[in-house]
């Protein structure tokens, strides 16, 4: 039985950690750069490296509770997070690490299921997993197990994408519905259970960057609404970029169940994490065609049209159908914590 | 009051999120790429790479209790282990990043001592701290804060360090005393006062390292002894290049202090954590210079010649005064939890 748990031991460097890092990690990850085990992985970038292109570096820890959710897992989130954190640099996903606290007491199959739904998101995104660490605290002091992740990427030259290049006039953009990862989480940590069940929008993003790039559209920025929402992108934008942005309410893409389920705990789905949507700003006059990309696209059959840049005051305006409006706040309170 | 406190709310992504990255991160820090806040840091290599260098990545989580001990506390060594990792492939650091992870209830005026002192110690070793992230889990979930930390530098032209190229012959070279790190955090956490207090020996050695290859030595591996200490380096090494090892008992460098508290905790100080120590294999007819290089530094001004690589099985023997020999073994068990 205890073999089956990770204990304290698999952490302290010893034979148990050496046991745990190659009959788990390396042989289901695979990677061969991962498999020599070195302090830092070693890597060859003369053949992605051209001149004029930059590199790409991000991080984000990951806690969601529970470790697995109708959609994904906090392995599979770990990689779309970075996947979706370079992606929204305009750069191509080169290779990423993978730091492990793990909890005493974690089922070692789970763990494995973990590392082997990592492995497939990678896979699917083109990152290679090249380099990890694994610690264990003791029972009680990690929620089952955390990971920190870190993404590097290359931009290739020509691309600039930032909140510096937004305009008046400017299309917004969205691939997909809103509040899909976060009510998924929410209703299963709550125990409601709907008639259609919500699943997270857990997924990589950067094929479906890379389409507007490979037809060419000018894309002005981009930035993947996790935490906080669509509505918490809009406002952090509206500040760096110095401009206003105006959004119809009725053009937001929202599930029936999640709408439902918004409702009865409250919440604004403007507001809820995703983990598998972009939001895009090009001009205006790009916009139809961009769309036609995305929905062409698996991860952006959903995508919408949602509102534009507006000269004026760097705040966010909600306009309704009737055409009232009222200016859409970041919440300062508790939204939804341990959600990614 | 409540407000010296991390709330769950700092880590939901809205308003008091904002508050704590820009107030404490961002102001402490100051690195101009990091706080444009984007998901991603973009970084210009153009300068740093030339042709036919390499990248390195590397990766740690940390997870140490107390967060803050004689000599660093988590911040620095999350600085001091990613370019420690770097150096150990000869690279020269350039980027990292840092994902916290914080627990709802710590001091805000400690994190801001922790951040700062991230700061100095990335000052020191000339490594940007270029992106990072911040969680919060509930109380009691992560023992004050953990990081997962990671890094990126660059492997000049010519540089090939490894277990692939350690030959018989090599002496093994470290760069002071062993087991300060993991001795100063025992007595800390078990509340042993000793009459000579001892200071973890946390430190960046990329400057040891570059000292080799500016004078020109040929550097066949390097290995930093943390977790496990330079008894499991010894052991990975002998595996990983298939070659047995000969450490003179009487040459390994150890404080009085940190030994009589070895004996007291009944601990093998070859097998206790440092944070500032390198392992070097170059050959013997070099040993000299090295060793005179290194004294020169301030971190290696106890620099030993510790022992040779022999032909034969990929063990490690411990060689006494008197001759006789033992198998030098990795422990299975636990060894120092949360060491690091």
């Amino acid at each position: 039985m205890a073999a089956g748990l990770i204990r304290l031991a698999h952490g302290s460097g010893g034979l148990l950690t050496q046991e745990l890092v190659h009959s788990l990690f390396v042989r289901t990850l695979g990677d061969e750069e991962l498999s020599r085990l070195l302090d830092a992985a070693v890597l060859d970038h003369s053949s992605a490296l051209q001149a004029g292109s930059r590199l790409a570096m991000t991080t984000d820890a990951y806690v969601v509770d529970p470790l697995e959710f109708p959609g994904g897992d906090i392995g599979k989130l770990a990689v779309c997070g970075t996947v979706n954190d370079l992606a929204a640099t305009a750069a191509q996903p080169l290779w990423m690490s993978a730091a492990w606290i793990l909890e005493e007491g974690l089922e070692i199959e789970r763990l494995r299921r973990l590392v082997f739904s990592m492995k497939e998101a990678a896979a699917e995104a083109g990152i290679r997993l090249v380099t990890g660490d694994t610690k264990v605290v003791p029972h009680g002091l990690a929620g089952g197990a955390y990971i920190g992740a870190a993404g590097v990427g290359i931009i290739p030259p020509g691309r600039d994408v930032g909140p510096h290049r937004i305009q008046p006039g400017d299309a917004i953009l969205v691939n997909g519905t809103l509040g899909d990862h976060g009510m998924a989480i929410m209703l299963l940590r709550e125990g409601i259970s709907m008639d259609t069940p919500i699943e997270s929008d857990c997924a990589p993003l950067n094929g479906l960057v890379e389409a507007l790039f490979e037809v060419g559209i000018s894309v002005h920025c981009l930035r993947d609404a996790t935490r906080g929402g669509v509505g918490a992108v809009l406002c952090e934008l509206a500040l760096q970029s110095g401009l206003g942005m105006i959004v119809h309410e009725e053009a937001l893409p929202v599930r029936e169940a999640v709408a439902a389920a918004c409702e009865i705990l409250g919440l604004d789905p403007l507001f809820v994490a995703n983990e598998g949507k972009m939001v895009a700003f090009l001009p205006a006059s790009e916009a139809e065609r961009a769309l036609a990309v995305w929905r062409a696209h698996p991860y952006g059959r959903g995508a919408a049209l949602i509102g534009e840049v507006a000269p004026g005051k760097p705040i966010v305006r909600l306009r309704t159908t009737i055409g009232s409006e009222r200016q859409v706040r970041l919440p300062a309170g508790e939204l939804l914590p341990r959600i990614c």
